[in-house]
C-alpha cells in the first residue's frame, strides 16, 4: 500500500493493516521521504492559533526580525514532520506512540513556499523491558527544504508492536 | 497590560511595546499561566491536519491503544504551549525566536475537555556570546492538567533582547 499524497490541508487517511513492526526498523536504517508544500495561508493559520509572534504573523515585524522574511512557527514544522512521518511510514506500521523526543533544534527557519522532505535514521532499536509485545526504536528525524539545508533535527523515541506479538494490546 | 485570553479559536492580539526583556527572567524564577481548554473538535481537527494516527482520530482505535482514550496528538499539546506562552508573557517580552528543545516528554496523554495550564521555571540566564545585544534563558516549561498531571516537559532555550539594547536589530 502507498502511503497518501501529503498536503497541508489536511485529508485523512484510513487506518490501515499494519506492514511494519518493531523488527522493520533495524539499527543504520535510513527512511527518505515527503513533501510537504508550506503554504503562506497555512504558515498564518498555524501561528494565529498557536504561535502569534509578529514574526509568525506580519511581513514588516519579521523582516525586522532575526528570521528576516514571515517564517513558520517551529512547532508548526514539527507538526508537518509529524504528517510526513505519518504518510511516510508510521500509518502502516504497528505505532503506538512515543514517549517524548531530545535535541529538537531548529537550524534554518521555514518560509512561505517552501517544500520540505524528510530524513528518518535509526539509531537504537530495543525490546521493552516490561512489555514483551513491544520494541523501542530511536530516530533522527530531520527535515530538509528544497535547498537541502536542514531546518529541524531531532530524536525521537517510538514504540511499535513485534511482527508475533499476536492480537493488540486490549 | 494583561495578556489576552487563551482558546483554541486562535484569536489574534496586535503586537505590543516589549515590557519583558533578557533582565526579566533570573535563574529561579516560576511563572504559572493559561488556561488552556482542550476540545474534542480541536483535538479532531489537529490530527487530522498534522497526526492522522488512529488513536487520535477514532474512539474505538484509542480504546484499544496505550491511551486508552481518544488522546491529543503530542504536536497539539506542544502547539497549545505555545500559544499559553505567547499569551502568559512572551507577546509582552522582547523575544526573539528559539533555537530548540531539549528533554522534551509526554508523561501522560492529554484527552478532550482537559483544562491545561503551564508552570515555567527558568534553569540558566547568559549574555549571547557573539550578540552583546542579546541575552539567552532556558526554561524548564511544564503543562499540567486539571488533575495536577504533567502532561508535557521541556526544556527551551529563548533569545530576548536586553533592556538598554537600544532599538531592535534591523
Amino acid at each position: 500500500m502507498q502511503p497518501a499524497p501529503t498536503s497541508s490541508s489536511g485529508s485523512v487517511t484510513a487506518p490501515r493493516t499494519p506492514r511494519l513492526f518493531w523488527e522493520d526498523f533495524p539499527v543504520g536504517q535510513v527512511r527518505e521521504f515527503g513533501a510537504y508544500h508550506v503554504t503562506r495561508e497555512a504558515v498564518l493559520a498555524f501561528a494565529r492559533e498557536f504561535d502569534p509572534q509578529p514574526f509568525h504573523l506580519d511581513d514588516a515585524a519579521a523582516e525586522a526580525s532575526l528570521f528576516e522574511r514571515l517564517a513558520a512557527s517551529g512547532w508548526h514544522t514539527c507538526a508537518m514532520a509529524m504528517r510526513m512521518m505519518c504518510d511516510g511510514y508510521l500509518l502502516e506500521s504497528a505505532s503506538l506512540g512515543s514517549p517524548g523526543v531530545e535535541k529538537l533544534v531548529w537550524p534554518a527557519p521555514v518560509f512561505p513556499g517552501d517544500v520540505l522532505t524528510m530524513r528518518s535514521t535509526v539509531l537504537e532499536s530495543r525490546p521493552s523491558a516490561s512489555r514483551p509485545e513491544i520494541g523501542l526504536v530511536r530516530n533522527r528525524s530531520e527535515v530538509l527544504n528544497q535547498h537541502g539545508q536542514v531546518v529541524l533535527s531531532m530524536e525521537g523515541v517510538g514504540f511499535f508492536r513485534k511482527r508475533d506479538a499476536g492480537p493488540p494490546p486490549s
